[in-house]
C-alpha cells in the first residue's frame, strides 16, 4: 500500500470511528459527489467493518448538478416531492448517522439565477423541518468531512497548472489539518478533543453575559443566553453515542441571545454558499437583526440568505477559534466553510443549536424560542476572525475580561 | 474536440433522440453507475437540450454495490422501503422516459450467496409490479445502452494488460455495433429500423402457428399465440411517442404461447444475471414449463431464476437475430445481454411483452393471462443462436417453411 493509500484508509477510519462513531447494527447515510469516490469507497467499507447494517449512499455529480441548475426551470429546480422527505425520515427514525463528504467546487453554481437558488432553499426550509430538528439537536449523529475535487483544488492553488498536482496538494493540506498524518490519528483526536473541552469548560465557568468583538471593520456586541453552554468537538445522539460533527474541528461554540446582537461585523474570508462565493461584506445589527448590509461579491445570494425566513437575519451560533490554528497556519484559503471556519472566529446566520442551552436538546420549538435563541431553516457560518481581533468577555456585573487578544486566546 | 469526444457526443444524441426520444417538458430518469460518467454527463446535457424538464439520475458505484452485497445481511440487502416505490411511481405517472446505461462488470457479484441475491429479486418481484406493468407494456418509454467499465473491458479483452486500452477497445466495439461511427447516426438508425421492420412485417404476414428450432444441443418447438405480433426496434409510449428500447438492436421478437413450448434448448453464449455468469446450461421444457435443467457454471443463480415465481419457468419472449449480424461479426463475446442477445437468436424466461399480442398494451393482467402469454417478475433473455441453427416456421395447416438456415434468415 502506498503512503497515500494508507493515509486515505486512516482518514476513512477516523471519519467512521471518531466522526460518525458507527455502532454495530446502525444505518449510515452518506451524501457525497463523484469526485470523492476514492475516499467514500473506503468510508463505506470501514462503516461496514464497524458493523453498519446498511450504508445508504446518495451520490451526486458536480457536472450534472451544474446542468440541472442551468436547464431546470425554477418550478422543477425547487421541487421536493414527498418521497424524498419520506426517505430521509425513514432513516432518521432508525437512528441513522449522517456523513457528508464535501468535494464540490465552492463556486459550482456561479452565475445561476439567484432567485432559482433562493426558491430551492425556501422549499427545503419549509419541508425539511423534521430533518433539521433531529440534526440540530443531535438526536441523530452527523459528521462532515471533505475530499478535494479538481475544480476546488484549482481554486485553492490557482498557480498550479497540473490538475492532479493541485488535487494532491489540497488533499495533503486536508490530511494535515484533519490530524491524519500522525502515527495514531484516533488517539490524537481524543487528545485534541480533550484540549478543546478544557477551553469550553473555562468559558462555561466564566459564564459571560456578553462578548464584545473589535477588529478592523468590526465592533460587535453579542449577548449570550442565561442558560448558554459552550461546547467543543462533539455531541451525543439520542442513544448516548458520541460523535464529532466536523472534521477538522478547532472551535468552541455556543448560542447567541437572539435579540441581543448590536453593532457591525465584517467577514474576513470568502464564504461559499449555494455554490457561490460571497465576499467583502459587512452586516449591521440592531437588537439581533441584520438591519443593513454591504457586499462586494455575491450580493444577491447574501440577500437571499438574509431574507430566507424570519430567523435568517438573526445570529444563531457564536464560535471561537484562535487565529493561530493549524489550518490558519497553513496559510491556505480553502474557500470552504468546513475548513475556513476552523481557522477563524465565526458566527452563523440562522438557527442556534438547541444543545447550546441547558436542556435544549429535549425542548419543543416553543420552548427553544422562549429560551431566547434563534430558529431558522438557515444555518450559515461566516468567518470574522483575524490577527487583530480582540474579544472581551463581559460578566453579569459589567466587568470586562480579555477572551481574545490579537486573534488568539487570552487565557 | 477529439474524434472520441465527437463520437461520444453522437452516442449521447442517438440515445436521447432515437432511444429515449426525449420530448420537450418530459422527465427523464437515468440509472447508471459511476464508470459511465463520461457518457452519462453528455446524455444529461443532450436530454436537457431536447427540452427535458428534469433529468433524475440514480448513480450507483460498482465498488460500493459489491460492498453492500458482501456485508449486508439478507434482511437489509432485500429491503425495498415504500419511499423507493413511491419515488418510481411519482416519475412513472408523469410520463418519465427511463434510460439505463449498463457498465457494470458481468461478474460483479460472483461469490455472493445466491440466496441473498434471490431474496432481493423476490422482493423486487413482489413490490415493483406497477413499474413492470408500465414498462413491459410500453406505457413509459425506455431504452438501454452501455458504456465500458474497466472490469468489464478486462473480461472481454483478457489479453489486454493496460486497463485504458481495454476500455478504449470495448468502447470502440460498442460504437461500431451501435452504428455511431457513421456520418449521420440518427439517419442510419432510421434506415436500420426500417430494415428490421420489413422482417417483422414478413413474419406477421406468414403468421406461423409455431417455430421449430434445431441445432447442436437444441430441439425445441415454440407455439405462438393466435394474436401474436412480431415487433422490431421500437415501441410507442402511451402518448404515442416512439422509442427504441435497446441500443444496439438487431432483433425481431414476439411472445411465446405460455403452455406451448416443448423440447430442449442449450445456451450458446454466457449469460450475466445478478452479477453472476451462467454458462453451459440446457433447459428441458414440457407444456411450456422448465421441467429439468443442467448447468455447468452458475447453477444456483439459474435455479433461483427458474424458481423465482410461478411464471419464471415459462418462456415469454422469442427473438430472431441472424448469426451474421454486425455484433456477431465482431467476433467478440461481450458477456452482456444487451450486446450478446443482439448477436444471436434468444428467448427469455419470464414475462412476455403484452405489446406482442394484438391489443395487449391495454389489457389487464387477467386479460393477458387469458390471451395465453406468460407473466412473471422475471424477464431474462439468454442466447441460443449459433451458426448451425435451423428454424422452421409451421403454418396452421402443418406446412413447414424455412425461417432460418445455418444461423441466418432464410427469406
Amino acid at each position: 500500500m502506498s503512503q497515500l493509500d494508507a493515509r486515505l484508509r486512516k482518514y476513512a477510519q477516523v471519519i467512521t470511528q471518531v466522526g460518525a462513531n458507527v455502532q454495530p447494527g446502525q444505518r449510515v447515510w452518506i451524501n457525497c459527489s463523484t469526485d470523492s469516490l476514492p475516499l467514500t469507497r473506503l468510508v463505506v467499507e470501514e462503516a461496514y467493518k464497524l458493523g453498519a447494517s446498511d450504508v445508504h449512499v446518495k451520490l451526486t455529480d458536480d457536472a450534472m448538478t451544474r446542468l440541472h441548475a442551468e436547464y431546470q426551470t425554477t418550478e422543477y429546480y425547487s421541487e421536493l416531492p414527498q418521497h424524498i422527505i419520506d426517505e430521509m425520515n425513514f432513516y432518521l427514525d432508525d437512528n441513522v448517522v449522517l456523513i457528508r463528504i464535501n468535494s464540490s467546487a465552492p463556486d459550482l453554481l456561479a452565475g445561476i439565477d439567484s432567485e432559482k437558488l433562493a426558491a430551492a432553499a425556501k422549499v427545503a426550509g419549509e419541508k425539511m423541518t423534521y430533518y433539521r430538528s433531529r440534526v440540530m439537536s443531535d438526536k441523530n449523529a452527523w459528521t462532515i468531512a471533505a475530499y478535494p475535487s479538481p475544480a476546488w483544488a484549482k481554486l485553492v492553488f490557482p498557480e498550479e497548472t497540473d490538475e492532479d498536482t493541485a488535487v494532491a496538494k489540497l488533499l495533503d493540506a486536508m490530511l494535515e489539518a484533519t490530524r491524519i498524518k500522525v502515527e495514531d490519528p484516533v488517539k490524537e483526536w481524543q487528545e485534541h478533543r480533550d484540549r478543546l473541552t478544557e477551553k469550553a469548560t473555562h468559558l462555561n465557568n466564566r459564564h459571560y453575559k456578553a462578548l464584545h468583538y473589535t477588529a478592523d471593520g468590526t465592533d460587535l456586541t453579542i449577548e449570550l443566553p442565561k442558560t448558554h453552554l459552550w461546547v467543543a468537538a462533539g455531541g451525543r445522539n439520542e442513544k448516548g453515542t458520541s460523535f464529532v460533527p466536523n472534521m477538522p474541528t478547532e472551535e468552541v461554540f455556543t448560542a447567541a441571545e437572539k435579540t441581543g446582537v448590536n453593532g457591525y461585523v465584517s467577514n474576513k474570508k470568502p464564504l461559499s454558499y449555494q455554490g457561490n462565493i460571497i465576499d467583502g461584506f459587512k452586516l449591521h445589527f440592531k437588537d439581533g437583526a441584520v438591519v443593513d448590509f454591504e457586499c462586494e461579491q455575491g450580493y444577491d445570494v447574501l440577500k437571499n440568505l438574509i431574507e430566507m425566513d424570519e430567523g435568517s437575519r438573526f445570529l444563531g451560533e457564536v464560535a471561537l477559534v484562535p487565529h493561530d490554528s493549524p489550518i490558519s497556519n497553513s496559510g491556505l484559503l480553502f474557500f470552504n466553510t468546513l475548513y475556513d471556519e476552523n481557522a477563524a472566529n465565526h458566527v452563523a446566520l440562522g438557527a442556534a443549536y438547541p444543545t447550546n442551552i441547558e436542556g435544549g436538546g429535549d425542548m419543543t420549538p416553543e420552548e427553544i424560542a422562549a429560551a431566547g435563541i434563534n430558529q431558522s431553516a438557515a444555518h450559515v457560518d461566516f468567518m470574522i476572525g483575524c490577527a487583530d481581533m480582540n474579544i472581551d468577555g463581559i460578566l453579569e456585573d459589567g466587568t470586562r475580561e480579555p477572551v481574545f487578544r490579537d486573534g488568539n486566546w487570552a487565557f
